[in-house]
């Protein structure tokens, strides 16, 4: 075995190809069997182990700077980077983190969870080498589902005209999580079955040799000719002409031919592109044959690939999903928009059923974004489908072209919350923060997934603006679902237990938490009153006037930073009315970035758990005798 | 004169081509002479006459869908659609709006005032016409410039795989806001550059009938040649290999040409680009010389183009873009980066004396957010210069990459708060509220330019993660300005004016509204204290402590919303530390879009003034007897 022998990626530089080989084969193995018990992104590493090989053979890492985009295919630069030995804890709280980091060592200098960034990045550390004199190299490795990207593009531009050195490897699978869409899939599609093309080069000299010699203005015509056979001879016309020089394609699973084309690479002056095609979930037929399941992965069965993952009620994007087939029955108007992410929002039962009404837009959170604004405006319904964390990247086209359009967009916004093993990059807390103080919005959260069934029908029903759901990356409570969906009166809360003392204000899964601690409290003798703050915006007035006017204390509980989210909305509500004495504490997510674990964890890290409400309640009753008088902390 | 009798676009269809020419003169006097009373966007609209003729001659408005890209560019769309007795009132108060407005004309259909959307519009219109079984016409036009925001590539991305029939003008006038950088760029060039290709069509066909007959492998290889001709013969290879069919380049102010090549576009079942050229100011030579100038101008001298506008104060901008060379000498590590905004920004002065360490990266805020976090990573100091609505582009970079990361990235955000004549697509009042929530965010905002040096200073010698200063689109106060600049200790506020039962805790311009309506308070006995909360983020814990403790019936003032900002950080501070009986007051922009007048008129509009703050003062204080109870107003 040399696998366990490596500890640094210089000792790789010692191995001969077939070595490099061998080792490929063992990581392979090592991947699929770590994986098993802990999951992951399996599929985009194993199609990755050649490329990384090649790299930190050819390279010297962390001197050479390496850039993975996503940042979730670099379990193999892991493996060679000395950290093997802590595989058992990927994706755990304070284990390896599945995505790049830079705390967990030197070699890991970009980290990203979110698409598209690493040519922006490559293109700073170029620039700053170059102010500074310095030369080493900068490697980009981005995907081509990554590439569709805006901001990837805008990068592009700007490589190309500064010219500056360093490499673009765009990791051609076929496949990103979703089946590429897109006019540059279709491209690249191109160029894959166009391979042939590189092989007339020489065929195609000598036939020039043929045409006769000329004269005047055919000449230049005939020069012409001869120019544009670059085109012929470069299947990666569009990248040149955006400034680059393509190279490739290469075979990725190839060490060899990869080693080779890096060192051409090496020989060019200003930015170049290698189109490297790899297969995902190459060597392991389970991750090869069924690309979604092979992204990101629960434990699993090594035989059969087949997930371990105990069975629980129907996940929240499930019956968000069956639903929405339900209402698309109902209402032809109504169309699904989703930037890539078909698979994990549920959407495939609607997409079977309304082949035309499902619009996979490709990694581009906000020409969604406008796209839906568009439909709506033509009197289409559009639901635009999104992770929380995905949707920051349309929050211009959120206020610019949905709020201020006053355009009927539904936003499904999944994974809202904690997310878990994917880590800080992924929390869906900031989504509340960032939308409510966009004019025109309306936010709703709802307790249980049959809730969310009656939201999705009121967004339906919904036609004076933009309306919003958002909902976690749980499993639901297992509650009955209603048949018959009603909408629900827009701003109205619902109060699930009385309690005039004390009271939690709590949205989505807070509400099981506190209904928990009600529970606990009661059998002590303490009533704490339970609502439901269904709607983040607008608020119910009605019901916080109320609370303020019977003195309850109140406790605002929400999965979500505490700095502007609902929370914030209370204060201010009561700041606007004039009510100064309303006792609210806030209970949030606070001011930092909450790290990969179980979603239970990072609700204990965070203090959003049944024992803080609990100590809180207890806290304001040994305090309220003096809750009316300033207490100064200072 | 033809102009004034034309009331609608249908009557254009009456027209000779020579009469349309004709008014193509008319339409350019009109706008020269109206501009030079309001001022505007005259370049831009002197650039798409005959364009704007064309279309409206050849499309049928509103049931064809003219979708115009910023949408600054559809003055000569207004003349011709019923409202050239409106243009004396042009981007004034309840006047003719400087963008599309849709409650203007029904022609008007799609509102922008930022760039890049139109694709991704005319992608939802087209589809919604699809489903609802329609045939009208869907047309974008969008400049060069704006074709870099990396939407709009996603939008290319989308059309050209989907293939749906719509019309995508670009108007190519070599020269949008700031002069073009980026690849595309480039590549624009060259084809303009390479315009005899075309001519050369039929040369090539001769040529080709030379190659003597050829047989076997090599027959196929002169299949290729041929095949790569078509390369040649489009120059816009890029967009075909996107999907689309190209048309041109065709001469934008040739109105014959237009309606040919459009006819020719109508014929194209799938998705057509038509590249077109025009000039930008064409017909006025002080804006076709000066193209800074001439994108959105002042009233001016018709003669000279000279603006009329008072010289002031010099205006925040210009404090910045002078201070930044003084720290650009202090500090070489030090560097400038704008998204297309080189001149509003302040920063040509900085570009002339470093322009290794100017980086204008094109329309492309999203890239520039990250380039800094990685340039920032390196050991660089990037300022991002940036208006605070562009901003919003790339808060998800910031979160993602420059927050997350913690890296110590600079911001300028200019035009923060109320901006007058764009309106309501431009007013820069959301990014406290889409900043603060941010973990290691710091945020200041100057009390005035003088501040401002020291804020800059201060960021500069800031080595602890992200640190953002805001400032206005206003001149400064006129104050003298300290030679030596001084790092602010992070997180103080200043207390301006001494007061222990009110207070006014405002930011940037507000903390001057503030110290008027003190002024003249203080002549009625009324002591009003003023604090300038100079620093957003983190809060003067200590000062606010002390208010509370002294019972300070507290107003907190900010050209920002109300929901999220300033205020409800205050409120939030009060909460968090148990304080639960202090009287904050918020003075900030509701929750609505603020549409196009003056910043004085948008602050009245807002209550932002003198008057209010004296008025809010006074009932503070008829009601403070009874401010401890609770106030129901249920």
């Amino acid at each position: 075995m040399l696998l366990p022998q490596i500890n640094d990626p210089q000792q790789l530089k010692a191995l001969s190809v077939e070595e490099l080989a061998t080792l490929a084969e063992e990581i392979r193995r090592f991947l699929i069997e770590k994986l098993t018990a802990t999951g992951g992104h399996l599929g985009s590493n194993l199609g990755v182990v050649e490329l990384t090989l090649a790299l930190h053979y050819c390279y010297d890492s962390p001197r050479d700077k390496m850039i993975y985009d996503v940042g979730h295919q670099a379990y193999v630069h892991k493996i060679l980077t000395g950290r093997q030995d802590r595989f058992d804890t990927l994706r755990k709280k304070d284990g390896l983190c599945g995505f790049v980091k830079r705390a967990e060592s030197e070699h890991d200098v970009w980290e990203a969870g979110h698409s598209s960034t690493s040519l922006s990045a490559a293109m700073g550390m170029a620039m700053a080498r170059d102010l500074k004199g310095e030369d080493n190299k900068v490697i980009a490795v981005i995907g081509d589902g990554a590439l569709t990207g805006g901001m990837a593009f805008e990068a592009l531009n700007h490589i190309g005209h500064e010219r500056r050195k360093l490499m673009v490897i765009l990791n051609d699978n076929e496949m990103s999580i979703a089946p590429n869409v897109g006019a540059m899939h279709n491209y690249l599609s191109k160029i894959r079955s166009d391979r042939h093309y590189l092989r007339a080069k020489d065929e195609v000299e000598g036939l020039l040799k043929k045409i006769p010699a000329i004269g005047g203005r055919l000449a230049k015509t005939a020069q012409n000719v001869k120019d544009s056979l670059k085109y012929m001879m470069v299947p990666g016309v569009l990248f040149e002409e955006l400034g680059f020089t393509y190279l490739g394609p290469v075979d990725g699973h190839d060490v060899e031919k990869l080693i080779d084309t890096f060192h051409q690479a090496d020989n060019v002056s200003g930015p170049v592109l290698v189109h490297v095609l790899t297969t995902k979930g190459k060597g392991y037929k389970p991750a090869e044959t069924d690309f979604y399941k092979s992204h990101a992965i629960s434990p699993y069965k090594i035989e059969s690939g087949q997930s371990l993952k105990a069975v629980g009620n129907p996940m929240y994007t499930e019956v968000f999903g069956e639903t929405l087939i339900e209402l698309g029955r109902e209402d032809k108007r109504l169309i699904a928009v989703t930037p890539a992410m078909p698979g994990g929002s549920g959407l495939f039962p609607f997409a079977k059923e309304f082949p035309d009404r499902m619009i996979d837009v490709g990694i581009a959170e906000q020409h969604a974004a406008t796209l839906c604004a568009a439909l709506a405006m033509e009197g289409m319904k559009p639901v635009y489908a999104v992770y929380s964390t995905f949707m920051q990247r349309a929050y211009d086209q959120i206020v610019h072209d949905i709020c201020r359009h006053n355009a009927n967009v539904m936003f499904a916004i999944d994974r809202a919350g904690f997310v878990g093993a994917d880590g800080e990059t992924h929390q869906g807390v900031y989504d509340i923060a960032f939308m409510r103080h966009i004019p025109n919005m309306v936010m709703m959260m709802p307790k249980d997934e049959n809730e969310l069934r009656h939201m999705m029908k009121t967004a339906l029903e919904y036609n004076d603006g933009p309306i919003a759901y958002r909902y976690p990356r749980i499993d639901g409570t297992g509650v009955a679902l209603d048949a018959e969906l009603k909408p629900l009166p827009i701003g109205t809360w619902e109060r699930l237990r009385p309690g005039d003392d004390y009271a939690v204000l709590a949205c989505g899964p807070m509400v099981q938490v506190a209904e928990e601690a009600a529970e606990l409290l009661r059998r002590e003798g303490i009533q704490l009153g339970v609502v439901n703050a269904r709607f983040l915006k607008p608020l119910d007035s009605s019901m916080l006037l109320d609370l303020a006017h019977a003195g309850t204390g109140m406790i605002v509980m929400e999965e979500a930073c505490e700095a502007g989210s609902l929370g914030s909305a209370v204060l201010e509500f009561y700041a606007e009315h004039e009510i100064y004495d309303a006792r609210v504490h806030l209970m949030g997510v606070p001011d930092i970035f909450v790290e990969h674990g179980s979603i239970k964890e990072q609700r204990q890290q965070t203090g959003l758990t049944v024992e803080a409400v609990i100590s809180r309640v207890k806290a304001m009753k040994a305090s309220s005798a003096f809750a009316y008088k300033t207490t100064s902390t200072s």
